[in-house]
């Protein structure tokens, strides 16, 4: 459950590794003041170039599961061996002050937190171009092994698989368009009637 | 039935008298390239300023009554007394082409566009900021006698009351604003995932 009063807007993007994801949600919250990126807690290595609370909360496994004992998480997953989770309190007290909040989540996340919010809650998958265009960008990257890139491909194919239960999709083949249609996809959403 | 290919889209928008329906759609055609606007065709009286076949297909109750006999109508109605439609042939033509249309209908006619086409069908509806505010533009725009006024706010109110049959609102208490949440809906509405 999401313990609030039904002021702000949950917006929920996905995408594969290498899909812009990053990019676009920044540029979000860099333009529009009345959205909040919600910072995801990981267990996972940070990579070069990442922040510690910029790009995720970087803790230990131990501290990850107290975290879910205490039910400080609105979602979390296992992907690649690694946790991922959604601080609770952060979204909802945005959310109660009538902001709306940005989570850039995996399928998994995305799902749960549809099951707990119908209303007022917008799914955004964001694609590559293709597949190959996809790998390009990830041994581009050069933030990860062959092995890993591989494995992630393989992810993204799964992944593939849940975009009927998003309710857009912005294929990012130019960074320009595809940001413009997610600010569309926010503004339009403010405007919905339910 | 709408005899298409499920090709281009939908986009109906509804107004009381005087919200700026008008304005909206006219420059939302003239921006966008890839929606036409649909002229309905009525046999109410033409406006001082109105122009047959921008506006409106003014045509007599006869020929009207012809048309509705050969199904040349998406969907029409009477609204004060007189005959609204939308012409069939237009509509599915250009979206058989891979247009978009707008349709500028009453909350009649869009209900029944509704009916016809769950997906790829999008309802907007207009408001004015209040219905003080409304009134006043009415008066301003003297082409009508008060009681006429009079009698599009009382049906003004009444169809407020559809607006929850809508996928969208807009208040327009600023052209600018309310032309750029317009544009975000036709944008939005072309990366849904159906």
């Amino acid at each position: 459950m999401i313990r609030m009063n039904k002021k702000g807007r949950l917006f929920v993007v996905s995408a594969p590794s290498g899909a812009g994801k990053t990019t676009l949600c920044e540029k979000l919250v860099r333009t529009d003041t009345d959205i909040m990126r919600s910072v995801s807690m990981t267990t996972r290595l940070i990579r070069p170039g990442e922040k510690n609370g910029r790009d995720y909360f970087f803790i230990s496994a131990e501290e990850f599961k107290k975290k879910i004992k205490n039910d400080e998480f609105l979602e979390y997953a296992k992907v690649f061996g690694n946790y991922y989770g959604t601080p609770r309190e952060y979204v909802e007290e945005s959310l109660n002050k009538n902001k709306d909040v940005l989570l850039a989540i995996d399928v998994q996340g995305a799902m749960k937190i549809r099951k707990k919010m119908r209303k007022r809650c917008t799914l955004v998958f964001i694609l590559a171009p293709d597949i190959q265009e996809l790998k390009r960008r990830l041994l581009k990257r050069q933030t990860e092994s062959k092995t890993q890139i591989m494995m992630r491909l393989e992810v993204a194919r799964h992944e593939l698989s849940y975009l009927k239960y998003y309710d857009y999709k912005i294929i990012n083949d130019n960074i320009k368009t595809a940001f413009k249609k997610l600010q569309a996809i926010v503004v339009a959403a403010r405007c919905e009637i339910n």
